[in-house]
């Protein structure tokens, strides 16, 4: 019995990303990298949009879900999965288990987003909750995981989840060329940075030069500061920003191994900016995004990163927000 | 002087689509084909969605628009152009007059969403309102041509419109074949039919057999009506439906000659069936709809046409929705 699952712990290369890519193929939507002339004439430059929220579940996160829970032996573990989230890595988790025909319980706070934790329980998912504050989700879901002889499933630790995210970056390259664009620099969101890794290591596969940005909300931004110190920082609170889904207290080890000496720097941004990114897709681009998955429109709409003349690529990494929010935010001014 | 502007009256070929779709590349966008999984689910087939919500103005008639407006004289016509709609065709032309460097004017009527209002103003028009229970937008917009010595660029009724806004039908059906999908049938909303007009000849060209249905609110179904009578007919109301971009009263004598023979039928659907679909879109699409862009979506959701087993492709033709009525009809259950 191998109660915490098969984590896989090595660095993943880009044949990962390349066999990830052919196993997602008709689970997961190609999700099409949008250009908008009113954010091209902001930013003074092309800015390519990898729609994320369009994804299958809403979020990126179906792609590594899939790439490791398709992997996974029903025989071995008959519990079937556990995984711990705050609601997109849930949902993944829930559809893709759902696909290949396991079961699939998930550890969610109790102040992730009504929508989240209904839409996962929809997906096919057991649902348990615990404090963001005071819990502890890691033992809580390594626990079931034991009980139930069910696999764990990383958010963002490992290197099938990595390589599943990193598919995204293996389409945003190739159809950036489609569109004659050559990208300077590319901004991603992160939280434990499963996605911002297996991306990196797309991207610099098919081109070295590209200089890549981490983005976190103001107060979580233990991933800029760890690129700076080069050991892995912590932040402060576990909770207080309008992005919920970027809350992680701290980098994944083999996500910041994979970035630490790779990607250019961090930005951050303050729920205000998120909030005038969210009212910004709805108004302009006319995308659903929730906070988490506006961070680097954010970036790039309040000045943060030089983009006259150059192209630059941002991942919207998902759609997932409650009805009451995203209310409240269309319609401030 | 030609006080109403050069409005051509002849039946657009596919080599007007072709040429209209070398005019505006680069200017305007080249749509996403979506296609999403639950939505496939639903359906029990395939469905693709030609995201014109995503065009530059937010709704596919800008193509029509800049293919009509690039090819106008500026020095035979000093006014600029002038235009009447509900709110799409005016921000088309809006946009697509300062972006050829003229003047321009659009006859809107009072009660147009304020979005579209407010928009098509920022896109350098003036806005000039009208009563439309009680006034003639046509003869209004006609009396400015003629004091300004502007062109009239008609919404439907005018081959060059009806070519752009056809650019969408040849993009739609070579992106099918890229995801190697041979549609089956092709679900267009229609208010005076320029895009249904365009759409049928770009798409009857790459695929004879293709069956096209032109989809409208419950009401204002005369295109449907003037299908079966073989004359156009008119709609008895001009308001009092949520889809205020298809309240046009009858069909273009141009547009409907080119569809008579040529497209299989029609569809209604309620209010409350673009309601749903408006939030379908918003909960699992994540893409912003305004009402008269779902009606093809309605139809499919509402389970107006079979759909088992085929490819089917529905045009999503706008997302110029105000926020107070997006946030509405979000928060309803």
């Amino acid at each position: 019995m191998k109660p915490t699952g098969d984590i896989v712990i090595g660095l993943p290369k880009i044949k990962d990303i390349m066999a990830a890519a052919d196993r997602i193929k008709g689970y997961a939507v190609q999700t099409p990298l949008i250009e908008h002339p009113v954010l091209n004439e902001v930013c003074g430059g092309r800015v390519l949009l990898k729609a994320e929220n369009l994804q299958r579940v809403g979020a990126f996160k179906f792609r590594g879900a899939y790439n490791k829970i398709c992997q996974i032996d029903g025989e071995e573990y008959p519990g079937g999965v556990v995984a711990c989230s705050s609601g997109n890595h849930a949902q993944g988790v829930a559809a893709a288990a759902s696909l290949c025909g396991l079961q699939s319980v998930v550890v969610m706070p109790l102040d992730a987003p009504r929508l989240k934790i209904r839409r996962t329980k929809e997906l096919g998912a057991q649902v348990v909750t615990y404090d963001r504050d005071t819990g502890d989700r890691d033992a809580i879901a390594r626990a079931i995981s034991e009980e139930r002889n069910a696999a764990f499933v990383h958010p963002f630790n490992d290197s099938d989840i990595i390589a599943g995210q990193g598919t995204l970056g293996i389409e945003l390259m190739a159809q950036a060329a489609a569109k004659d664009a050559a990208p300077a620099q590319l901004l991603i969101g992160a939280s434990g940075g499963g996605m911002l890794s297996g991306v990196t290591i797309a991207a610099k596969h098919f081109d070295p030069g590209i200089d890549i940005y981490v983005v976190e909300p103001d107060g979580f931004d233990d991933f800029s500061r760890s690129l700076k110190s080069g050991e892995i920082e912590s932040n402060k609170r576990s909770s207080g920003s309008i992005c919920d889904a970027l809350l992680s207290p701290s980098a994944g080890a083999i996500p910041f191994a994979i970035v630490r000496d790779t990607i250019v720097g961090g930005l951050s941004v303050s729920d205000d900016e998120v909030r005038k990114a969210v009212r910004f897709a709805f108004n302009e681009l006319k995308l659903v995004l929730e906070p988490s998955g506006a961070v680097t429109l954010a970036a790039l709409l309040s000045g943060k990163l030089q983009t006259k003349n150059l192209v630059s690529v941002a991942i919207l990494s998902g759609g997932n927000i409650d009805p009451d929010l995203f209310s409240e935010i269309i319609r401030a001014s």
